[in-house]
Formats: structure tokens, C-alpha cells, sequence
């Protein structure tokens, strides 16, 4: 049942969320504002440091206008990073050459004192870009889904093979259970600052939902998302949420079927016929390779052509199956940019 | 339908792998043989590397049968490793601290000057193995598989993302297929080598099964898995052949159906009523979280029981969904034991 808030709106993109299939599908790229911009580069190195660019308004607006600037993306994501919510519990975070580094997981006491006006610059950035967008392009707000946001939480950083995340979960449920509910809380609030500022959609990445068995999937993954989509939808009943539980496999129907999120991302390991048996469901986002964006010529325009012919007769949004890598060639994305403006 | 071979086999595993329904579950675990056995570690410091201990049959035969002797598991598993087929191609092989270092990707002539009698020592192993072992304990070989052989090979090492190799076979599709073809030939010879010599049962390790688009799933993992087995089958039309694609998702039934193994084996995130539909096709072997085997108590006794409800009324051998991790409590691999040396 298409959304009648989007019904009729200048941005194709909230009227794909809102199930409309449309002639030329929408699109836009997880992690399109990047390092493999040089322009990106610059800013970056102006900043500093990643966090600095994440909570200055000027700059973390200038990192997301940048894609739409060069490519004319149906939809800007703003620029910023899953781990702020770590630091409104306190927990200290930085970016070395392997990635993010956390510090001790909070105590208990520390998960209930949560102050999300520590993000009020993410607010800023986002009223900001709001009033530099064209009037066509949309703007997507987002978090880390609860369950990611825990495993960085609790690993320290990315892992491996994620253990110590499973073991407290199994050793303490009703412990873990609390930090994933305190979690939940802050990112409902994180969430809600971002749509008052002027998003018109969230996405929710889940990018380490893939790791659970499936009673740790439901209890993990869909429960917390549940939760967290049907408070945004009471407060904002005409926002959509795309849900993105990357690596769930087996899992995907179930997470389509029981958090209530208005459309679904996919990854790259989704078959075509799969994806499509979900878009009857729901409308689906995805899910090119990235590694076919940075081969580019035909072996990317190949695949490109196959997922809109696959998918592009349903209520479909086009995006990678992943975030763009950091040694994409921008003229790769100028290209599939031109193939993605005419209809199919 | 039962594989008449193995009908009234002293081996419980064999029956199993058969596709009899048992009373009680045959189990073994993979990586049973390791780190996490005290006298494991005694014996890899005599060694004093990895591969000598791979190829030294002596000791890659105490090596297999540490764990049977501690635990009685219904099957010895080979040790040894998925990357001696690349050393067979010439690629140098050594492990550091953060996992295996292989050397730079033989060129096309060095793949086709396959010497698998270079693996002799595996198979004088297997036969060490094979006059020690009970006469009720089955005896695995194994295998890599060819993609995930190749993910190896081309990436130097484990790699988080996996891109260079995905890279390689979007871009130079043809000579992917000819490193995938060579390895695929090598490794029928070092499997008929280990069957040759005494053992029951191959299985496949497909670690990396999970990272690829469904069409390079069914080009690089369903094909050449397929080659393999039928090869073997032809062969050793008795010995039967386990399939592990980890991670494959929504493509383990498209895996179940059409590459010709006769029995398959589950990852932790496989749903038990998922695997209860594929008992249909074939007998399943798996799940536990290894975390579960580390975390001990209560946590795994009551997983364990659910296990076994859920799968034990069907084709099943019990299993973990991966490798034992290395400091996982012995007392813990004894309690499961205990557990499972019981019907249910």
C-alpha cells in the first residue's frame, strides 16, 4: 500500500519509500560521500580528525552536499558515523589506520544518563544541507541499528569473528539486554533530533546482523528494530525507515515480515528472484556489488542493466549492496550516475 | 535413500552420512583437533611450525587423534590444512601471528604443473590414523574448496572484504576459471590421495561461500563443487562427500540441490526449521555456535538439547557451525561429550 504522504512529491525517492513503482527508479549509494571523492579528501584534512568532521555543521554538510554537487544523487545521506551514539554514553572513541577504537564499555549507571544534545551540531548539519539541497533530492538520516552498535560497543572496534559480543550476550542476556535497550532509547532520540532538523527518511544499517544465530537474530536484531521503528512511527507516522540488516541470508524474509520498517536494503549476496520474491512484500534498496563500481566499464554496466531489469519493475530503490570502497574511480560513478538517469 | 554401503557399518558416522535416521546422533567437531587441547599445544611446539606439523605423519597423526582419545567423538577428522594445495602449485606458505602469509600468485604454467605426490606424507597419516583409530570411529579427509582455495591465493592471506579477488574474477573472468580449474584438479588428486590411503568421508571446506552475488555463487562455488564431487563419485562412488559453503544463506538450498554432495553442513546462522526442510533433500550436519562450546553451563546444555530436538528426528549428525574455538575449556568439549553419547 503506497504511503499517501509521498504521493505526488518532487523527491523520487520518498515516493519509491512510499511504494510507488516508478519508470526510473531512484537511487544513491551507501557511503557516497567519501574517501574516494578527492574533494572529500581535502575536507577531511581540514577537519583533522573524523569525529571533528562528523559534529562541525559546516563541514559534515559539506561532505554530504558533495556527491549530489558532482553526480545529482536522488538523495543525500548525512554525513556522519554509527559510533556518536557510543560517545553519548561516554565511551571515548578514535579512528586509527585499522579503524575505530572505543573505550571501556559504560557501567550500568552511565547507559541511563544519556544526553543526545551532545548531537546538536549532527542537528545543525542537517538543517543545514536541508536548505542546499535542490527541492528534488531527498535527505536520508540515519543510525546504527542496536545490535551493531552494541557488537562495536562491547568488541572495542570491528572484530574478526566477533566473540566477545556473543559471549556476554549468552553468558549475561539480561545484562546485554539492558545495554541494547539503552541503546535503543538513545538512537530513538538520535533519530528523532535528526527528522526535526529535516530529514525526510531514516536508515537503519545493521551491518553485523549476519553474525547471530536466529534466536539471537530475533532477539538481537528484530526485537530492538521493532521497538525502534514503532516509537519513530508514533512520532512520525509519515517518515520512512529503511531497515538494512546486512548479512542476515536466511534471515531477511523474517526481519521483512517483523519489524515494521518501510522498505528494506539489500546486500549483495541477495539473488535477483529472492529479492523480488521481498519486493511483493516491500519495496527493496540494493544491492550492486561495489567491487563492481570499482572495476567500472562492461562488466559493471552488465550487472547494472540485470538488477534494474530484474528489480526495476517493482517498487524498487537503486543502491549498492555495500558502501562505495575508498579507490572507486568518481568517473565510474559519473558513469552509472548517466546510466541511472534515463528510464529503463 | 540410504547409500547401501554404509548399511549395518560399525561406523555410527557412516550410517549417518548414509542418510539413516539414528537413535543416536553421530558427532564429531570441526577443529576438534587444536589449540584448545593442552597436549596439542605441547605437540605444535615440538613441531615448530604448522606445516611441518601438517606434514610430518606422525605427528599430524597424533594430532588427529588427541581428541578421540580424550572424547571419543564418532569421528577423527585429518589434521592438516586447506592451504597445502597452493604450496603444491609452488606459493610459499608460512603462518604469522595474524593467520596464514602465502607468496605471490603462481604464474599460469606453474598451475598446470600439478605434483600431488608432493602431499604423500598426508596420506601416510591417514594410514598411521586409520590402524590406531577404534574400529567404531569413522575417519574424515578433507579439502578446501576450490573458491575458497583461490580467496587464499589471490588474496596472500585472510582478508577482511575480500576484494582483490572478487576484483580478479569480475575483471579477468577467464583466467579466474583457469586458477579455479587447476585448483579444482588438484584437489581431486589430494582428496582420491586421502581416500586411497583410508578415509571414509571428505568434506569441503567453502569458508569464504558467503562473500559472493548469487551469479558468482553459482560460477564459482556451485560449478566447480559440482566438478569436484562428481569426479570423486566416479571414482569412489561409496565415499560420501560433505559440502560446508559457510555463510551461504539464501543459497544453501541451491547449494543442497545442485552440486551433488551427499550431505551438508550448516553454519551457526542456519535456522533450525531451515534445516529441518533441507533434511528433506539430505542429511545435515551442524550448528552449534562455538561461542556456546566456550561459554559452557547452562547456555550451551539448553542450545544442545534444542539442537538435538530440532534435527535429531531426521538425517543428522551433530557438529559445531564452526571451528572449536582456541580457548575453549576441554571440560566443556567433555560435558557436550557426556551429552551426546546418550540418545535423546
Amino acid at each position: 500500500m503506497p504511503g499517501t504522504a509521498a504521493n505526488g512529491s518532487a523527491r523520487l525517492l520518498l515516493r519509491a519509500l512510499g511504494g510507488e513503482t516508478l519508470n526510473r527508479p531512484p537511487w544513491w549509494l551507501m557511503r557516497q560521500a567519501g574517501r574516494y571523492l578527492p574533494e572529500y579528501r581535502v575536507l577531511r584534512e581540514k577537519a583533522g580528525d573524523f569525529v571533528t568532521l562528523c559534529l562541525t555543521p559546516e563541514l559534515a554538510a559539506e561532505a554530504t552536499l558533495q556527491p549530489i554537487r558532482r553526480f545529482g544523487m536522488d538523495a543525500a545521506i548525512l554525513f556522519s558515523d554509527i559510533l556518536l551514539i557510543p560517545r553519548v554514553f561516554g565511551q571515548s572513541l578514535s579512528y586509527e589506520n585499522d579503524g575505530p577504537k572505543l573505550g571501556p564499555l559504560p557501567e550500568p549507571a552511565e547507559l541511563s544518563q544519556v544526553d543526545v544534545n551532545r548531537l546538536a551540531p549532527v542537528g545543525e548539519a542537517v538543517s543545514r544541507v536541508r536548505a542546499a539541497l535542490p527541492e528534488t533530492t531527498a535527505l536520508i538520516g540515519f543510525a546504527g541499528a542496536p545490535w551493531t552498535v552494541a557488537t562495536y560497543m562491547v568488541e572495542g572496534g570491528t572484530s574478526r569473528d566477533f566473540h566477545r559480543v556473543r559471549t556476554l550476550a549468552y553468558r549475561d542476556p539480561i545484562g546485554f539486554s539492558r545495554l541494547i535497550d539503552a541503546i535503543t532509547e538513545a538512537t530513538r532520540e538520535f533519530l528523532a533530533l535528526q527528522v526535526e532538523a529535516g530529514v525526510d527518511a531514516v536508515q537503519l544499517f545493521d551491518s553485523w546482523a549476519g553474525i547471530l544465530p536466529a534466536d539471537g537474530f530475533e532477539r538481537w536484531v528484530i526485537r530492538p528494530t521493532k521497538r525502534l521503528v514503532t516509537a519513530l512511527k508514533t512520532r512520525f507516522p509519515h517518515v520512512p525507515v529503511i531497515g538494512f540488516p546486512r548479512g542476515a541470508g536466511l534471515m531477511y524474509e523474517r526481519y521483512a515480515a517483523a519489524t515494521g520498517v518501510d522498505v528494506i536494503g539489500l546486500d549483495t549476496t541477495v539473488p535477483h528472484d529472492f529479492a523480488r520474491m521481498v519486493q511483493a512484500q516491500l519495496p527493496v534498496q540494493g544491492n550492486l556489488d561495489p567491487v563492481l563500481l570499482r572495476v567500472g566499464g562492461e562488466p559493471m554496466r552488465r550487472a547494472v542493466t540485470e538488477l534494474r531489469n530484474a528489480l526495476g519493475g517493482g517498487r524498487y530503490i537503486f543502491n549498492l549492496g555495500h558502501g562505495v570502497l575508498p579507490d572507486t574511480p568518481p568517473e565510474h560513478v559519473a558513469e552509472l550516475a548517466r546510466m541511472l538517469s534515463t528510464p529503463r
